[in-house]
């Protein structure tokens, strides 16, 4: 965890504190079950709930594990030290370690989830504010970073929201597939556990007992999650680097929100950095890194081997953390970016008129002008504008093979902007909803 | 593509006939459209239809390419050859190259994924016949690669069929998050042709329109399907450990099927060597490899820069093609893996009984032995059988200590197989439906 | 291998005929050894040379396999079809397959390494060449996408130059590192061949013996190679994106040679897209993926497995062909790369003398005032042009704060772009020698 | 950071107080130099060492920055708080962020490449010890963990050690790679700094001068740095894979030390598991994971973007405490490791001589037998020990058409473990010198 780029509410989540909190929850709610069951006597699962409001000494656990070198252990005998050892007896009873640390970690994935679901909503909104405001602010669609055809603002907006919409999808999906739970014993068979115990545990605590667990918890679902991750900073970064581009002192057609005190930087201060969205761009590829290993802990050796454990003390919590902040910067930007609608049309006019060239390709062949004649014509005169300095219009209405097909009106109709825009309301209904 | 690990159902899919096949279906079918919108004559679309069965000449494309330098534009000029340039010069109108080359692109992957859920389909009736024969074939699990509990070979194969079918439903989710297509335009405004256009393409060619491109289709949705094929190559890998492990000299509980024929080392002709699940073992590596490259690819400039262009050249055939083989692979090796139910056994009591002190464990703290004290009398005797290899049995009836809190009755039946397998039921219950 | 990003040199390296005709050759030359060694007949040894001429049949090579299963004996079996089994029959004596396999995989990666040596020679030759002629050109330097200070284009190619530069020292020890061959036997103890043999067959065929290897070559020399590679392609990546920034409708200070007849767009023939730098980012994630599987290769169990082979028949050729195809590529983009110092000036002077605004910190830090005045005086001026488009040195010289601190003709002095280029040769000297 | 995988050497590297030490020493450095050359005044340059023994207040430049949102500025405006902001007045000037920050940077890397080297040569030390202590200690050697033919655990700590010997020289590399600094100012011109203060800070801080910088040091170092390390992780994975097949139950060849208190397992007291090396497993994808991240930040935009800033943020101190743990860990499991001499030779012996079939296929081919019925001979006797558990000598013995070639002592001969031993002394020599 990078603590400048982590927000405390996802940091909360993988503190010791609720980790052993949550062991604490399972246990109990383990010993109702087996109490239930018969399988312990009724007062001593009651006498595990006594601890309810407890706050587990991390310090002196850590004391006990230095000794045992087992964390499990150290937590239960700690908890023995509240409950008194006589009631702590059956605490425990037939689980092994794995249960407990497994079930916790998708807990902690899965509350993390909520968290980064709640930030997609905040990023949505902003994109979905920012859309519809500029929806009709035309700018100059480029591929290849050349100059296309005319798009607006709103729709870049709109795109970004399906983009992230899907993700949230994806989210939810992979968040669903992390919240399982499992009370299986040492290889996953029950042997000395009733499976009765995984389903109230599971019950209790919002997750579906895992269907067959072994010693662990599959780790393809985990692959999925952090896979998942991957592909949602991607979006992050492709928002990033629109901005970027946009910020640039060349095409300036939006700024990230520059606060009054705010020094850009040390030596020029006339400087305004896009410093948010470059930062995104590497918490982006910090996210991704995570996904090629949590992939190669899914084949773990027969019924576990514990090599996917460091991984996820590392991915678990620097992953999530990392992306909740970039979601929350994301949202911040957007929220606030500066908009430059003049300076839009300005660049769409730095090769005058150019950008109709397609329309005027097709006017000519509809015209009955061949392909290969209609994009010599277009060719030549673009040229002109490109080379010289030309304006597109002046140029087509003086070549007569052009107008020997269209007439000055034709050409004329083919340099308004409205023809660009005129599907616009059709895409905002397909993205947000009629 | 690597020809020795590639199925030529696959390698069709992405034969440049194929591309092409579907090109022209695309330019057709938009034709169509345009013709029932008004936009070119019904007679000009009726003549695209002309060339239906022909096969496109590769080589003649490939020819005018070399000297248009664009690919889209030297298959038109190969499709008016066929149908003559005067009919042909409606075709493709208002459409942009990545129009036909993303559709495609999507409709290639789809058809792919159909391959690969098919082989999927085959791979898990591997696993669900060898799961049922192998139901009660006992045999130690492992944990840390050190003897656990016995757990049944066929719990084994049902949780990589379990795992397998987790997989099935991503990869299902995956395709259909690119069943879709875009005839949008230059830069995604549809301002050269109607939607309409696009809604017919697509329900012709089983897609969904994408409800917001740009100039090309939006790589968060491929990203998420290397993504998927990444996670599915691991779960492969988890299944070639297992196998590998089970083949070791030592272990010997299983072995790949070993044709009559079949040299298994230039030098030492005794030798059967796991070299299909070694070979899937790194087959997964090229698999898992286009995953951060797919996710590279997301964040496109602006409405499109082509830097996926190449990645994808590679990693759409590549990953699809390498994947279809394991997964073929794998399920031979599953269908026709010996399997050793006496070696299990005999492995199982290398250490005579000492899979069983975790029961014992519980019988005592059961019986009224303070956890600590449980343990230490379990570890103990599990000791003696662990250096000088004596019989935890029988160390357990001779210790005073035990006897004391069990007696020789319930010790004996601690030893029973039957307790560990009790649940197995339920557990295939779980993964196979009742 | 994408046929498209491909050339033929580096193919041919990879082609059975080469990998067969290497095969020999080390059979050939271990043959010599044996029979200096007294353990094989010299008769037999000279008969083996009897094929040095002859082209080994692929086909009927496979054939063979597909009834052995197993390729070096395929090969050995049809060479005993050229030299007749009775002289054949003490090839390969004592040698183990993956003594030739690997040997010759060495071989093979040395060869591309020589290659891609050349590659970088024409990058760094054209870098300098341009580097030469832009020494001069001045052009504004960006930090974050903004302009900074003045630097000029020389300096860009220069410090590409020293990158690449860097790279070929680079590659030059990841060669090194792989030069090396094994024929020590099945477990790597020599203990059926002389270590003299080894020693014969790498003298002649220019590697070093592996201290100790294995049945292979270990893989951490190949990890380290394609890691070497990834480095490389960033650094193409770090030039191709430079080259798409430059070429940018908005900033367009050089663009790609666009040759006559080449059509940028089917939809808009004004279009000159940095195609190929897009195509070399593209490329660069291509070479990048491979290197995490070079590194999982690494980890063989005991004294081989052959999981990294499947790897590294996908590896090996593509990505020294994708690479040697995009150091051709941007040697290419970088000899004909067209150079607009006209736009250079004009962007430079976009936000009129704003890039002075260091030096006019300095200049009003060096006479006196404190840091922070001379922060807000500078900003407050800065932000006058940056808003309303004024003259930066107009408003410095009409402020009163300003000018008591420094005289008319001190704040002119700071606009002397030749302030800014004093240095360019001696970094000059730094990169290229006096 | 994971504390629990961490040392506190490493770090303390990476704490912010170092980060400002390190901070003040530049800027003092600088300042000397550019009292050296008249630009600022030699009392101002010594004022500055007025700070040498002040630990900086990390709360107060955290409290500065916090209204600043620039960290280099709130260091120096805490340094003035210190010297007088007077004194202070020279300080940094003609210097941007990223001279400090990037020189900074590379100092960090520079000395955790020097505690890295010393790790690694403990290891050295640790395999070098290990394998001459068990230089002929006999074990069977595994090809697809199968047994091939004998080899000795000293020539597997051998091997390691030169695996990991030539980690040192590639990290040697790498630390000198990353051993620059720059002083170039905003966009690495010198414009407002002389090329002597970063010569002169250089060598105080026993760096070398960047040839040509930007307004950064160039990330190929870096991409070469982290790219290393993720070499030398996998050879971590490389050692920790074989160990943990050593204590496999049923090879149980090597156990990593397991002291007296430890518990293995809450539920199995039997269990010792390889819990170090399945760790070290774990950490070696910790370490990998910044390869790619950290060969995405080669491509700034320009003469810089910030992206690459988070990301060393993360991998930074991550990659090289984890590394530094893992090698230390590393170190101790070789060091303790308990080595089974008797299991290996029962291991070996579990199919009575038949490791010994590639020696008689030798023998039987000089004796005049063709390779084909040499190769059937074999393999026919080979199976009968394989599947029916006999000896492989005795049937030798018994075959006419073998004892036909091979005389009775002849084959006995082949069975003399003292055959694959005697090159051993050969290749350590290669190792370690003779």
């Amino acid at each position: 965890m990078i603590p400048r780029y982590s927000r405390p509410e996802m940091v909360a989540i993988w503190s010791p504190e609720t980790k052993f909190r949550i062991w604490y929850e399972i246990e109990a709610h383990a010993c109702d079950a087996q109490a239930a069951l018969g399988v312990i006597p009724k007062a001593n699962a009651e006498a595990v709930w006594r601890a309810k409001d407890v706050e587990f000494d991390v310090a002196r656990i850590d004391e006990i594990e230095a000794v045992t070198k087992h964390d499990v252990i150290a937590f239960l005998t700690h908890l023995a030290e509240h409950i008194g050892s006589e009631d702590a007896r059956f605490v425990h009873q037939g689980m092994t370690s794995s249960d407990v640390l497994d079930t916790t970690f998708n807990i902690q994935l899965v509350r993390a989830a909520d968290i980064l679901l709640a930030d997609m909503d905040r990023v949505l909104a902003a994109l979905k504010n920012r859309a519809f405001e500029h929806k009709d602010t035309v700018r100059i669609g480029r591929s290849h970073g050349i100059h296309a055809e005319p798009t607006t603002m709103g729709l870049t907006f709109a795109r970004f929201y399906a983009e992230m919409d899907r993700n949230k999808a994806r989210l939810a999906a992979a968040r669903d597939e992390v919240a399982t739970g499992a009370i299986s014993g040492a290889v996953g068979t029950f042997a000395n556990i009733d499976p009765a115990v995984e389903e109230h545990v599971c019950a209790q605590l919002g997750l579906r007992p895992e269907p067959i667990s072994t010693q662990v918890i599959p780790r393809d679902r985990h692959a999925m999650f952090f896979a998942t991750l991957g592909v949602i900073a991607s979006s992050i970064e492709n928002v990033a680097i629109e901005i970027r581009h946009m910020q640039r002192t060349e095409v300036l057609e939006a700024e990230e929100y520059f606060s009054p005190g705010q020094k850009g930087s040390s030596a020029m201060p006339h400087k305004r950095n896009p410093v948010l969205t470059e930062n995104l761009t590497g918490l982006a590829r910090l996210v991704r890194m995570a996904v090629v290993p949590a992939m190669e802990n899914v084949a773990l050796w027969h019924e576990r081997d514990i090599s996917h454990s460091s991984v996820e003390r590392g991915i678990g919590p620097d992953t999530t953390i990392t992306l909740d902040f970039a979601l929350n910067r994301l949202a911040g930007v957007i929220e606030k970016l500066v908009v430059y609608p003049e300076n839009m049309l300005k660049n769409m006019n730095k090769f005058k008129g150019l950008v109709m060239s397609q329309r005027v390709l097709l006017a000519l062949t509809q015209a009955g002008v061949s392909r290969e004649d209609a994009y010599r014509l277009v060719q030549r005169n673009a040229m002109k504008v490109w080379e010289q300095g030309k304006d597109f219009r002046e140029e087509l209405l003086a070549d007569a093979e052009v107008t020997a097909a269209l007439s000055p009106a034709e050409i004329e109709e083919k340099f308004d902007l409205g023809y660009h825009t005129k599907h616009v309301d059709t895409i905002f209904a397909r993205v947000f909803g009629a």
